[in-house]
């Protein structure tokens, strides 16, 4: 009937690679069904218990048992949210924000974040200490302490600063209608605020959780900034899947990149063991007023780029770029051929 | 003993900048102590509140106080999903449906997805009206109606073209197994799908919520489209993550593009006060049957793709190109040299 | 007052397309207003209703009603992430595990897996056997619990693949501070292990789930590894976002790749009914302890890389590159121009 033309007119069909094995697949799995297949449960699974909690005493490396806690994925990223909206008033949170409630509501926010992140902390501090077998247990929480407090007080110079960057988008982007719609679906505001969190953590120091936060920015945005990094005001980025900041990037002030940009490493010297290397300065240096087109790479500690420079599309760059330079890259040519 | 050693072997080794700071950290972290910092809950908190509060207060920007509602994230998400699932039955929703019950599910579904949206939009209405201080609430209401109204009204429409959208899907990717796994596990149907619910809105002059929409598509998908853009029957997106189609796009029927294509603008011409222009045209147009591979980027309004061209992978593309024309860029050579 | 000022300073103002037409904005609203507008949901909705569920009838390519039950999205998801927190004991489940519990909650945990997995994988077997018209049901179920049964098993072996490839991530990162951070922070990581689950179905020939697995990793970490690939030990891949690795694709030990290498096909030889040839060879080869760095598309079963070569950012491969080879790209020059 016609109905049913209408849905598979035109359909490519073609031999699937399942259409030709039942037969085979059948027997296949006949051969390998057990005596009491149905009762495996019962039977087998108390020996593969065994081998799986043996294989853990062998492989040490990739599990984590009577070990201290580590940090939470899920608390980790629920503060995270939390302290997101304390910086977003009224788009992030849930409760409806007035002038006359808001102290109450910041009281008992700041208050929940306070002691839930401090336990965190502690327990992330705890796993280093744990390494370096010299920390005791109450320095760690004292440590802890400081370091969340450090983090609250600053809230009002981390929303300056992300008010400079909405600002930046709002500016930098003709698509963008209203502060309020970067705000609400601009992927580079969860990404440049969550980077400007966790970077307060990672300069004090603090194992772990700095990365599980821009690594949970990473996944729902596309861009990747390393908490390390160093970064200016007025920050912009553009679509944003596939940026790479990497951990000792430096960028300065009214810096806009798109799509695809990598302020990466260019390679890794090792020591004498032949081990690669860590901690050392291996990333481009950004000044002022520099804008970045899509899938720029821009590669190595010696790659600093000048103030106002503006670095065209798909640019590779490895060295020193003086200020007010507009690079691009001559082309190669299209090959125009008819069908 | 030997099992231990398994998980050590072959462990590059080397010194963490971690490892050398413990004495420096716990030094550090004592000299930053407050008299009470274990009472800071106590003495420093409500300090921080006025203080945030009034941070609140000068940077108006980002924080949304004792204004009208916006609309709210969540549930946009949730509303974006029960449409999903009216158009993709079976598939998406977590009802077993049947040729039986169908009616009486679409009646539910499609109810409070009239309810609420309309909420949403009439939210998001007012918001706009707010800023031009000139429209009615109720007229708000009445355009909500209108608005939800007309884009249910187009759900059986939007389906002809998903069901021509997932067909080009199917046939363009030999990996693609049935219909069913294109559904269940391709990105591009979730990236369309809401592109084309998104755009409805969009072309009815809805504030925020169709790029809400949009940019929860590009976060599960990497794959971002404006909802202004115009976008033919057939489209299929391989892969997906780091495409980019423009605002002001438009592209033709039957149009395949693989991952990290870009429809970009090329510049932003300022007005006389030296601000970015919004609202013309500055993305590139798309021709019938064009396929365009991998990391092409295609910028500008004056990049017109005429009909059945075949653009190559990371070609740069700034000006026409004639019909029935296969684009490919001469590769700079490769150097092979030996390690 | 100055603060205000703050806030505004050089925002940069213009035009916004909604601020010109509130008046028309209007005048078309109720120019579009039905008679009863408000009443639509009892006199419109009904026949929205007819029209819709008889366009599920006549596009059935898009619709699953009265079918035999598919994979649920969201099971299949929480089966995943079930065996992932058994392959990382104390990282990602939320129980606290000791060397006392842990046989205990393994045998829950797998008991479990395995009841809720035989289910999913018999409903994508039986949506199979109904295409194919061959396979009695109870066949289905016994494949269903030879194929879990077979993947539980192969834990242990998937768990020293995957401590392989944790230690080349820590190795091959300078960032990397320890193993726990690569554990809970980097994408490779999700990537990797759902690779190694899926493919252990995917050669099994279940349908659907193993592309569903594969989708849900590419969603949060921008790396499409389809399941059909094959890839060796110590395989680490960096960043990750836009990474593409096909179905046929073959990869050696101790690999490295980058952000956005895309090991893809070529081309598609259409049979002689001038559709697209399925299930054939289509991807590269890559070699034993080969890098590619960022970018790099290498492409078609051609490619094949040899033992050791080093792949340089942003090359485009579709031939043989002989082992122990560094392949860079010439690049074309760039252009310096004084602004």
């Amino acid at each position: 009937m016609t109905k049913k033309k209408v849905a598979n007119t035109n359909i490519c069909r073609r031999n699937d690679f399942y259409d030709s094995t039942p037969e085979n697949l059948i027997e296949e799995i006949m051969s390998k069904q057990l005596a009491n297949e149905e009762k495996w449960l019962e039977i087998g699974l108390p020996d593969l218990v065994e081998q799986i909690s043996e294989n853990y005493e062998t492989y040490g490396g990739i599990n984590h048992l009577d070990g201290k806690d580590l940090p939470s994925k899920k608390i980790v990223i629920e503060l995270l949210e939390d302290i997101l909206s304390i910086l977003f008033p009224g788009y992030l949170g849930n409760e409806k924000l007035t002038k006359s409630n808001i102290n109450g509501y910041l009281t008992k926010v700041l208050t929940s974040v306070y002691v839930r992140l401090v336990k965190e902390v502690d327990k992330s501090l705890k796993y280093f200490c744990r390494k370096i077998k010299k920390c005791p247990e109450d320095v760690c929480l004292k440590m802890a302490q400081v370091i969340v407090r450090e983090l609250l007080e600053d809230i009002c110079r981390i929303r300056i600063l992300l008010s400079g960057d909405i600002k930046a988008a709002y500016c930098g982007d003709p698509a963008a209608k209203s502060f309020d719609e970067v705000i609400l679906s601009y992927p580079c505001v969860l990404a440049i605020s969550t980077y400007r969190i966790a970077h307060e953590l990672f300069v004090r120091r603090v194992p772990l959780i700095p990365r599980m936060m821009s690594e949970y920015a990473h996944s729902i945005t596309g861009v990747d900034i390393h908490p390390g990094a160093k970064i200016g005001k007025n920050f912009f980025i553009d679509h944003g899947t596939g940026v790479i900041i990497g951990e000792t990037a430096v960028i300065g002030d009214d810096v806009k990149i798109y799509q695809g940009v990598t302020l990466g490493a260019l390679s890794f010297p090792k020591d004498e063991k032949g081990h690669t290397i860590k901690g050392r300065k291996r990333h481009p240096t950004v000044g002022n007023g520099v804008i970045i087109y899509s899938n720029a790479s821009i590669l190595g500690e010696k790659a600093v780029i000048g103030d106002n420079a503006v670095i065209g599309g798909n640019v590779w760059i490895t060295s020193k770029i003086p200020s007010e330079t507009i690079v691009t890259v001559k082309f190669p040519e299209l090959k125009l051929t008819k069908k």
